[in-house]
């Protein structure tokens, strides 16, 4: 297998061995891709990768992948057509593993977080004997440290997402009349036209009083003057690299005003800012995640917002737009130094508006870097910056 | 709970009685929208149904879908927000249902086919007395057989894909020098312009020796002059209910050429539309599904053509666009009336040309109904009928 799946295959193996366990099992999802490079979506036939402990990865696949996975190398490949048994093939597999024999102690199998129940099912008939645990025990610790591939990947998602940030600010008074739809719409177009790929997620134009909603779906209203206007968007980035595919989401938030904004917004946008900037300040090695939330939420508290931060601090990026380590009030998971999250605190107010200010930012060695660098102001057009 | 909502679980819980189970618990899945007509993609947050063979139904669900969860009338919503742990609502609703106080027998519960392994594990956890099964055991053979409001979703979007196949077809000349990726576009913006939703896959335009492969991604490819062009394509229609939402897929193939095709295409052709039209003829309850694999098969082979035929015959479709039942060889299930699937034979000569014609089928009382009529010939432009 080519860079950098090879050093992800061996990496995974070796903490095969330090956990005690025998084999990984992975399913269509973020955790095949990461180990091999090969992007599909879950389905009803069987595409399996099964990572033993000691011995060469092999892969369960329906024969119509043969091309792209033999670009892969993956050591082995065993394809099975429509009228083939599928479980024959994963039989062939484990047999050459010889799980069965590992003296008394009963196989350790973790099995892919994602994997549908009527797989895990199958494989628990097949291996009776088996001990089943999560492939999160061995996978998560490599993925939620970046390498420089993903990085770069993530710091031109975004860089994208910046520079649609600012020629939607820079628009001013033109956004008025547009419909959130359409301005989500055209949010979408330029990312692509900035050289992004698919939208990582919907695109949120929360206006006016849509905005206390962190999820809104953007609708019909029309945006007027003095409407606070939530915009959170990203696209994603394909990583650089020899043979298979990944992409890499970008994720920014910004809220904006064109004209004078309704009464107290300024106050709750300052308010925001504050905690934003306060957690991100807090990033560095060693401090837990909870610890983050913790801070952007205390200042929030201190204005007598908190009951209006209705959600979490900011949830990993990487392969998946949510993944760990989560920032979330109580996750005494430890930053690390390649770790990519999200700082998105925000304040709601029910009928009237909310505010929310979303960075990406990567754990370095001494702080973090921030991927996102357009201006975290209100002000559009000309009054950028104000 | 509305209708069909409300008579889908009193189906579900009547076969949990049949099948001497005591739980079924769903996952976002299709699963989660036949029963409960709430469609969201599964994620990290844990929501999930659980509809016990006595009592009523109750969804654990992230606070932020109150809204949206309150109109569908689930009887019994725990939520929970980001601080809360999930896996206490899950306790409060398994305490409700008494499960592991059933006597001697051990609770046999039946989870989600797609439920990912993460959840499935969290409930083995919770319950270490209970005996796993799969929720498909009593929700496919209510899924399978399609009530009136599927059908109707699935006939207009059957008509659509006829609409845009008759378009298709009339451009004649005008499909000549346009990439395969434009004209897939075209399509799926003519399925739109004709009512159709998202498209239900990826619209596959495989010119020339592209068609030899079933699942080709359409690409840069010139469509030229005498290029077998194979089009396979379908976009969702939404159902009509009350509350709630789910969408039902549309899905046709034919086979088309510009000018005069190649040596031996006539043939070809004519043998897989007669292989299409036996194995639509064989439609009827009683039917084994693999029998009909076999007569659209044994069609080919008896031209010699059958090593060509490289996949099963067809796939069920409704919620899924490939779900049971599977008209594939060994398939003993035995049709019955409202069951809906494709019938899509194909002769695959690589390095030259492909061709599928595809058509869905719904079983009826005494044989089947098609829902796609648009022609089934390779002929274009005034050609047409050929």
């Amino acid at each position: 297998m080519q860079p950098p799946f090879d050093a992800r295959i061996d990496a995974c193996q070796r903490r095969l061995e330090d956990a005690g366990a025998d084999l990984v099992v992975c399913f269509p999802s973020p955790n095949l891709t990461y180990l091999t490079g090969f992007a599909e979506s879950p389905s009803e036939r069987h595409l399996l990768l099964f990572v033993p402990r000691d011995g060469s990865p092999a892969l369960v696949a329906p024969t119509m992948y043969d091309e792209q996975l033999a670009a892969l190398g993956v050591p082995s490949l065993e394809l099975w057509d429509d009228d083939d048994d599928p479980l024959a093939a994963v039989e062939r597999v484990l047999e050459g593993y010889e799980l069965e024999t590992d003296g008394d102690a009963a196989p350790t199998v973790l099995l892919d977080d994602r994997m549908w129940t009527t797989f895990n099912h199958d494989l628990r008939a097949l291996l009776p004997e088996a001990e089943f645990g999560l492939a999160s025990t061995v996978l998560e610790p490599l993925r939620i440290r970046k390498d420089e591939v993903e990085l770069d990947a993530l710091r031109q998602a975004g860089a994208i997402a910046d520079r649609v940030s600012l020629e939607i600010r820079s628009r001013g008074e033109e956004l008025l009349g547009t419909t959130e739809a359409d301005l989500a719409a055209e949010i979408e177009s330029l990312l692509a036209a900035e050289g992004g790929g698919e939208p990582a997620f919907e695109t949120i134009v929360a206006s006016g009083p849509n905005g206390a909603r962190p999820h809104h779906h953007s609708g019909d209203r029309e945006i007027r003057r003095g409407d606070p206007i939530v915009l959170d968007f990203g696209a994603f980035v394909d990583a650089d690299l020899e043979a298979g595919t990944a992409r890499y989401p970008g994720d920014q938030t910004r809220t904006i005003v064109v004209g004078e904004p309704p009464a107290e917004y300024e106050r709750v946008h300052e308010v925001v800012a504050e905690a934003q900037e306060a957690a991100v300040e807090a990033v560095e090695p060693g401090v837990p995640a909870g610890e983050i939330d913790r801070i952007a939420r205390s200042v929030i508290d201190e204005t007598g917002y908190g009951d209006a931060f209705v959600h979490r601090t900011g949830h990993g990026v990487g392969l998946e737009v949510h993944e760990p380590p989560y920032i979330v009030d109580g996750n005494d998971r430890v930053l690390e130094p390649g770790m990519v999250f999200s700082v998105e605190p925000g304040i709601y107010l029910e009928g009237r508006f909310g505010v929310r200010i979303e960075d990406l930012v990567v754990v370095t060695e001494d702080g973090c870097e921030r991927l996102n660098g357009s201006p975290r102001g209100w002000a559009v057009g000309d009054r950028v910056g104000q």
